[in-house]
């Protein structure tokens, strides 16, 4: 119905078997699928699926710190605008690398800006001129996920925070990351779950898709 | 810099004396001027320093239930898709009142669907036509906020989900509308700080807006 | 006392040794005996005890994603309704079937409808009829839990939620949709802990027998 | 649909006009009407308009505790078992009563049970004739809650748990009573959201219904 | 300087060697001591260690549940009364034995009242003679922790309420049990920190103490 | 039964008439009656009533900052001890004089000592011979709550801490108080409810009553 | 014995004669004396008080945002460096003038930067060279109080974190804002309770005057 | 631009290889570096590459108890005063021991004072000159964190406290202790995230060095 996306299944609480059967019946219908959040030995059972289904694998691919299993092989871009993914630290790349890659997937053009965190605001501001150029752009930080608040201020175009679990103490988990960004000062700004780089990257590919279909859309 | 938009203040925690000073400021210079969530006898006082000051106030108007005062001039609609501003309950018409009148005077074509909780679906389901046209969706919801679940979907656009205060006991002040709208099995709903109709308005109009100036944004 | 009602061991916390010594007393003077959340290696170890002890093991069985072990040797259904255990998503399904399975060797008519969460709607309109065909209700659900809301506005019969900890970040092991449940839109929900499928249908049957022995009752 | 079922208005949030306003009408088709949690003003504007309206008012009671207004004029017990309503402490009585009147009005028959704390067993034990006639039980209790896990250990009928926000300091606004009624030790216990003593009877309605209009449910 | 009382070491986050020196050198000097939250092999290196010190091992236990390390050489009655430690479930052993042990080797004769939840009242009845022959009482229950309350309500001493964190879901790693005990609606409770056994054994003393070496003490 | 308390009405959430009506009738047959947490405007009008029933009101007080009305005709000390009412700041004297009077009027020999908190450590300091000639000790403290450990290092008797929702902010109404009681790092303290003043003094009596009686007690 | 320190009063939960009496007498022997969060009412009686005491009041100041009396009679600078107090936005005055004035009548030279939030990043980088000049700097911020991260990274001495209660929502009284400093990704930022504009203020008073009075310190 | 501030790693979230392949590039350019909460396998892999590199290992170090390797080869001492570092308990000793050292790297002369917890003050009186002699201290403590309370009403110096996450059931992972800290009684003292003993010597040291460099700051 949503033509063009990828199929997608949830890596965590299946087994090995069921994903290898999933991804199997999807990869047979499908040109491109999504496992997120899977493991390195899942994604080689995957692999032996396809080839002994006769699938080709030069498409498949696994994103060790994201767990992020694709298989791509229709490779358009679909939509007018570039995403920008930026994100504070480096332990919030496994959620930014899965944010980046499933908008790649979903048909975006993506740029993705790492270790852009407000305590070294001038790495932040030197991205700027991109940040102006994005028509959406995904802000995924921890600890006290000042980012979006920062970022939301200096550009005109739509903020989708995710927060992060990284962090420790009075982190709690994400919780601090995710009611910073839910309060944040800054119109603008809106959040999804915990980590949650896929949800981002999804809401972030309705919004590009705006008005390119359908005029009224 | 963003064009088109009203100027915004903020009402609770300002005097009558404060809002009146900065609303006949913002209003010499300013076609559309908004202040969120004050009193009636502040939008009386504000009505008297314009007429004092010579501004005329047929577009000024006080919006009881949410507390909006907006001065609307210029009532240009400035871009192409329709914002639908869904609402669950009668208490949480506060929220959606404020989202609908901000997204109006921000230039947006809206239609309002109030009082399709997600426990009458059939309510919902009959007003499915006016949710598929819609090019972005506020989804305003309390309690446990099922609505922007469902809602998700049926519609193809993205959600932005309002969770309201709206509620008593284990609602905890809106706190589980809130974890509600977060944790949405639905892909393609971010979410706004609870009861802020205003910001859902911003974002909205944001998203509405991509694509109509700059044909990369 | 409660007659038909099988003898419960609760698993967790509980050492094989203490396990299989339970078990074995109860199977020596019960038809029916369950144990919920206990491990494949424990399953064993009951089945060896009591085939040592010379009790049939026909009817002893362990299903892997609940932790159930049952010893189900009087299956008469003894209420005259059906209990419906409707889940939203596969990893729900480890509790569901715990409900399922615990309502079925209870003396209950059971029909089990899975994947059916809310994001999907036509998946539980489909379902429907079955919906409106049961005594009682039990809905399982993890993240925000929108089900027990969706399901009570189509049916008129007492709907038991139950929470679960699937789910991630915001989800907070249940809380979410344990919130959701408590807060449900929809009256004739009523709330267990967070996975208790064994809570839901032990509340459950009781309903079930209302006014099967004693008509007052 | 849910026939002989009064209409139900929810008082808070709502203005006296609007209170006055949808009373008058269900109250033109409908013989029982209810609403909760609204003030003594309230109801004689209400009155009054019944009396404009040449409505009789005869039937018409508000009780301050709960703040339950109800008009209850066809008042046929429909079904055939006992609800009992069981509460703790004084400061209780306000949510008891709501649960209790509401019962009655749905067309049950109804045993108020009041100051049967566990701290006080005797009081508790010497009404067990009761909770073993009921059909299905309402607990209503504050503080720690403890009351449905005694009574559930008494009686085998469903009991519905309804926490109260009584209390002070760690009762923290009824989340403790709340957390005792969900983790009871006791099966056969569900229970709804904090004060909700409409729900709880609205839920037990359903289940003294169960049986009695078609032998399936 | 608090005659009669062991040493005390706190298992948790030291390392076997620090327990076996530490150990080592207070059993040099003391006749009882007591290691409280440690493992099978600390325990069986402090046997090595105090063998190899030439110090008698027959006095020396490890008590698996609860993790009781204890060299029990002086073994005197010291005080007046009995402690009664009463526990609800079978998970609570762990916590109750950790009471249990740690009063008797601090002096007192103690009587261990197991599975008395309040789900079956008449096991708690059953022992209610013991209950009030106690001069002090320690109640240890998980899940909702009703018992204190109801325990307290039949007896005229001082109660000590030790929650567990016994349970799952929405008992939060014992919290739901902590605040059902804060809130008992009995007095003459007071309450420890979740699962702390030995700090209510050591409260407990110190009551049980009151009165017998001098007079006004 | 408990020979010689008082009887106790709890205020919060009882009419002026409800109190009137209760105090007066127990004022017929007891010598001694409290009413904690009550207005001036309803001690007036209980005080009107008691000459009216010519009882004489001598002997009735009422204190302002804790709402305590007392009726204290019988004034025997009858346990042998001395409770020590120790509190932090000015702020938390309401619940202390609660806690001290209650503690008098059951017939315990009271010492307050205010104005003690860990900040100025010489003033505790010098209280000190007072502290150790206690038999039980109440401990008042808001904000960090950090008196009962303090307290609890410097003597040897049963330390009963009481939390008290004084302070702001990270207070959170008594929690931060109250979880600093129940993790106090000194061994020997028991804790209540915050604000609890009276659950306090009853605790403390029933420990300064052990022994007096019966010698096993 | 902090020489130059005026003579603090908490405001709340006094009354005003408690406050008149404590700051005529500190009046009396000192020439600074400050009462935070009083009201106006409380002012002007203490005003009469002095006038009655022969007091000269023209050093008496009472500031009504942020509730601050204050006495200041010697108004000597006393530490050599400069305290910039940078608040985010309006509704946090209240707490950066009670930093303001208490840091400036305990003797510090102080530098007040209201309005700089981080959605306006232009706003706070004009004042950079304020803030690189400071010896400390306090930051007051509500919401998501992203203020500090972003400060700290940009000067390198102590910052001061002051959450606000301003916000709504998610961010439950402060609670957001407090999280946020706390996990401040940015190194040399510590943090007081909420809205604890005079405790920052006292701290970086000890701060301004390290090394001034007597070198190692 | 921080001269002699030594580069620092935040170890947890990254590989051996990240943390190996940091180290030696800094190491390279820096005579200080430092890797907190790193694993002694990292510390050897870091070790083998530095001796590959030609890096001399003497200076490198790997303290167990806090995970932190350092590199300490300019070890002059840059500021005038004595950081204190004091702590409780045992088990606070991971934290104290890296506030410690890092303090010490960064330029400090630093003093440690363990196991002086508030339940024994004598051992924390022991200390005082110590404590009164320092310029800085830093406070970490677990449980109810009374220490900060203490120490900063006995000292004229800024108190720096990090709640740590040492204690069990009510501790909530250090949520206890770091409420303590926040809503400590005594001023002067500012807090750091739970374990946060880095971030307690960072900003340590940029209060030590105020007024070293430049006499305005
Ligand atoms: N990392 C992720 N986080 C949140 N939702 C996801 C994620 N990955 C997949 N999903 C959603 O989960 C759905 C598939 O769930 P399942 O059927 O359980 O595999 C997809 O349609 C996505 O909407
Ligand atoms: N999965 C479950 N969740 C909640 N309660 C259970 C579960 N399984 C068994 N129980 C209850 O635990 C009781 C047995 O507990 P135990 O004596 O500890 O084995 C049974 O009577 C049931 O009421
Ligand atoms: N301030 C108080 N805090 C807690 N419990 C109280 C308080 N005052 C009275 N009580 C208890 O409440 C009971 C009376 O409650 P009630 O019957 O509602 O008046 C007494 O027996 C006491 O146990
Ligand atoms: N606004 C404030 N917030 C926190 N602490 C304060 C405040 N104002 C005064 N204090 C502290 O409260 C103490 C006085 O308390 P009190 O004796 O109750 O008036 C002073 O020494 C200050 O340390
Ligand atoms: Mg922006
Ligand atoms: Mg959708
Ligand atoms: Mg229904
Ligand atoms: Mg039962
Ligand atoms: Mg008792
Ligand atoms: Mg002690
Ligand atoms: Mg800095
Ligand atoms: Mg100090």
């Amino acid at each position: 119905k949503r033509r063009g996306f990828p199929e997608v299944i949830y890596g965590p609480g299946k087994t090995t078997e069921q994903i290898v059967g999933i991804f199997g019946r999807l990869a047979a219908h499908n040109p491109n699928v999504l496992c997120t959040r899977t493991t390195a030995e899942t994604a080689e059972a995957v692999r032996a699926r396809l080839v002994e289904d006769g699938v080709g694998v030069e498409a498949l691919e696994y994103e060790p710190r994201s767990g992020l299993l694709s298989l791509w092989r229709e490779r358009e871009v679909r939509y007018p605008g570039t995403i920008a993914v930026v994100s504070a630290g480096t332990s919030d790349l496994r959620v930014a690398v899965e944010a980046e890659r499933c908008a790649t997937i979903m048909g975006n053009r993506v740029e993705a800006l790492a270790d852009v965190g407000v305590a070294g605001l001038h790495r932040l501001l030197a991205v700027r001129p991109t940040l102006e150029r994005a028509r959406v752009i995904v802000c995924v930080a921890g600890f006290e996920a000042a980012l979006p608040s920062v970022v939301a201020g200096l550009v005109p175009c739509p903020v989708i925070a995710v927060p992060t679990s990284t962090g420790y103490g009075a982190s709690f988990g994400g919780l601090s990351a995710l009611l910073g960004c839910l309060t944040s000062c800054a119109a603008g700004v809106t959040t999804v779950n915990i980590d949650n780089g896929f949800g981002a990257a999804y809401a972030a590919t309705l919004m590009n898709r705006l008005g390119t279909e359908d005029p009224s859309r």
